[in-house]
């Protein structure tokens, strides 16, 4: 085993005290063995001036749609998808998909973060690229069923699954697989009887969109007199290990029924912003007991996958919904971002403590914008960017070091995403 | 005359096309030359990779209160100003006052921004601090009437008249003064009717928070049966060259007015969700041709002075706020914090063309996360964050190049600003 000191920085502890102390990670193990005074270390790695803080998890990213940031913007989610989004995705190819995933593990690891869960297609690539960039990933192949004969959604489901089997585990444990039906109103009730029961027997989480929008919830309720999340406990779809994304509107029953079911929920401040598709009773679920994290969702409807944004945008949506600027506070978005998705996700991750995975994040604190630190936990929450962070480590290994990616090349990575975000578009147009 | 030609880089235009072109600058006269091919120039800034747009506007602030940044928060308006800021405020003294300033001043080159406005006390110093980091601003001593006795306040008066008197037009006529009596709550009907009309024999324009919050508005609305910015055009407070800070509760009629007078509105969207204080009606401000600006307001309520934070806080909660994702597009966006801000202000600048103030930021768009660029505007308003600015210029004058500040020492600032921070907090508590 190699030891690693992580040295001189302050360290964001479960309970958000900060201490100044070493942190000692075992790259065998990819776990943390001590913090404190822990001694000398094979290696060293330099936190003088830093905040030393769990790594960040995106709970919910399509990672691929960096290719397509800021092509179309200021739309509503049915528009903006049929009109925009679709087309373009018709037309992803594997190589697509590898480059623009090869974009967002960059802008993820140099933002700190560790971990994230996607849902996308040609997902075989995404668990290369995640194997050689060294984080940690749940992923799970999107299943759509509308607008598809029996036989094409057959065949998407079983890609679906056979992805789930196969690479569950991949990279050292680093990859994890889930069970992706897109949403509750994509994928059809008799679709969704026949697939899920066969997720389950594979033993994988199952991962999809739900109570996104209004104009979602209303044809369920409409047609079935009962709430979207009835509907989907009914389906078997409310596990201890599923976690949704969105869930902007939840009803207290439905709330209620997370917490029963022990169903976690990953709110996308942002992409509900800008999609305006409401705001997520962030309140009411933590009340409930609810497990609430953080995800960026796609980079076109964000922009970014920067999650210090997205605590940002948490704490301040959450005030502005709840009418009461103590609302959402900055050591909720905090654990959100950490233990929340950690716990969303099912990786031993998301806290500094002797024994957890070794997935951090060294932030430099040494920035006007970041003085004076009256409050490092209100500092990480309201001010601090990604381009703050200085180191990522994942699975005791160092991803990031003073601000360079050290498993990609950042360069040619940019290079080959821009050509073919060009390409893409041009043969959509 | 010494030329700098900025060259290589995409130029952002006024009507939000964007071309390669070089940019000639002229540091003697402050101007821009020419864009385009403009030749060569007797120095040159590289732009290679980068946009080249106006130089932000952070049309209110209150820069000194970096001092409070993450000093206390997720507490509503009243109790956080009572408990929380004003005790530490009555202990700031000229020398925090220039170090909590300076220390804005890094944050606000470092991240574009060439112009500010400043609403607070000990002006002088804050001046004198503007003079020396080269960026243009307009300063205004804050008048509040409440608590005070006819002796005090009439003291506060005279000396943000003298203020406004005596700087107006210093460092080159960097420098530009305003009167700002703190709000139509905080100073009571005699003192304004007593007090504005000087100002206004000062050749002056007014300054002033009005409509923050719903608790604000109430008050007047009872005690006069008018609205408080009728209130305000009853005491000749909507002049063509004043602007307000925030505007959030303003109703149709008082939009109108607005637009009528040709008064300006400041949006501080990110103030306006962390104290819960409402969603400005933006849209209807553009729609009635109300000139609106963007502001950080004070870093203790934000938390930090990043124009582009604030670009995508509008945009996110202009269309959340509207319930409609077309709300408050990039370009608006754009045009608030530049050519909106500059307008407010009164400074010649906030577009890029000839004859134009030279106030310039030059944006590294070589980086992950501005990947692609389908859209230059939906990055800059979506994803490009302060550390993104390779160059801040103004006036002609380089003062941040490659990231560094060029007229401030930024470390000893930093540190400066941190013990300052310290010993107040400790004095006040």
């Amino acid at each position: 085993m190699t030891t690693l000191r992580i040295a001189g920085g302050r360290v964001l502890h479960p309970d958000f005290s900060v201490t100044t102390d070493d942190v000692l990670v075992d790259d065998t193990s990819g776990e943390i063995v001590a913090v404190g005074d822990v001694g000398s270390g094979d290696e060293t790695l330099d936190a003088e001036g830093c905040l030393v803080m769990p790594g960040l998890v995106n709970a919910h990213c399509h990672a691929a749609m960096t290719l397509l940031r800021g092509y179309a913007d200021d739309k509503p989610l049915e528009s903006w998808l049929r009109e925009d989004v679709w087309p373009v995705e018709a037309e992803l190819t594997d190589a697509d998909i590898r480059a623009g995933t090869e974009l967002a593990l960059v802008e993820l690891l140099k933002s700190g973060t560790t971990a994230f869960a996607d849902m996308y297609f040609s997902m075989g690539e995404v668990a290369e690229a995640v194997a050689e960039a060294g984080l940690r990933a749940r992923l799970g192949h999107g299943v759509v069923g509308v607008g598809k004969d029996e036989d094409a959604a057959r065949a998407d489901h079983e890609e679906s699954l056979s992805f789930a089997r196969e690479y569950d585990g991949y990279a050292d444990g680093r990859v994890r697989t889930m069970y992706t039906p897109h949403s509750l109103t994509t994928v059809d009730e008799d679709r969704l009887r026949e697939y899920v029961p066969e997720a389950r027997e594979a033993g994988v989480p199952l991962h999809y969109h739900a109570n996104e929008t209004a104009d979602e919830v209303e044809p369920i309720v409409a047609e079935r007199d009962e709430r979207p999340l009835e509907y989907a406990d009914g389906l078997g779809m409310l596990g201890e290990s599923d976690f949704l994304a969105h869930g902007v509107h939840s009803d207290a029953t439905e709330v209620d029924l997370l917490a029963e079911r022990g169903t976690a929920v990953v709110h996308c401040p942002a992409s509900n912003m800008k999609l305006a598709s409401g705001a997520a009773p962030v309140p009411a679920y933590r009340e409930a007991g609810v497990t609430v994290a953080l995800g960026t969702d796609g980079a076109a409807s964000n922009n970014d996958l920067d999650l210090f944004d997205e605590m940002r945008d948490a704490a301040m949506l959450g005030k502005h919904a709840a009418n009461d600027a103590s609302a959402v506070p900055a050591e909720a978005v905090v654990e959100m971002a950490t233990a929340g998705g950690a716990d969303a996700l099912g990786f031993d991750a998301g806290r500094i403590a002797a024994g957890r995975k070794a997935d951090l994040a060294v932030v430099d604190f040494e920035a006007a914008h970041l003085t004076p630190t009256h409050d490092a936990v209100s500092n990480l929450a309201y001010a601090t960017r990604g381009s703050d962070v200085r180191h990522t480590v994942c699975d005791g290994e160092v991803l990031v070091r003073d601000g360079e990616v050290r498993t990609l090349d950042e360069d040619a990575v940019r290079e080959r995403a821009a050509e073919h975000a060009r390409d893409l578009v041009a043969r959509a147009e």
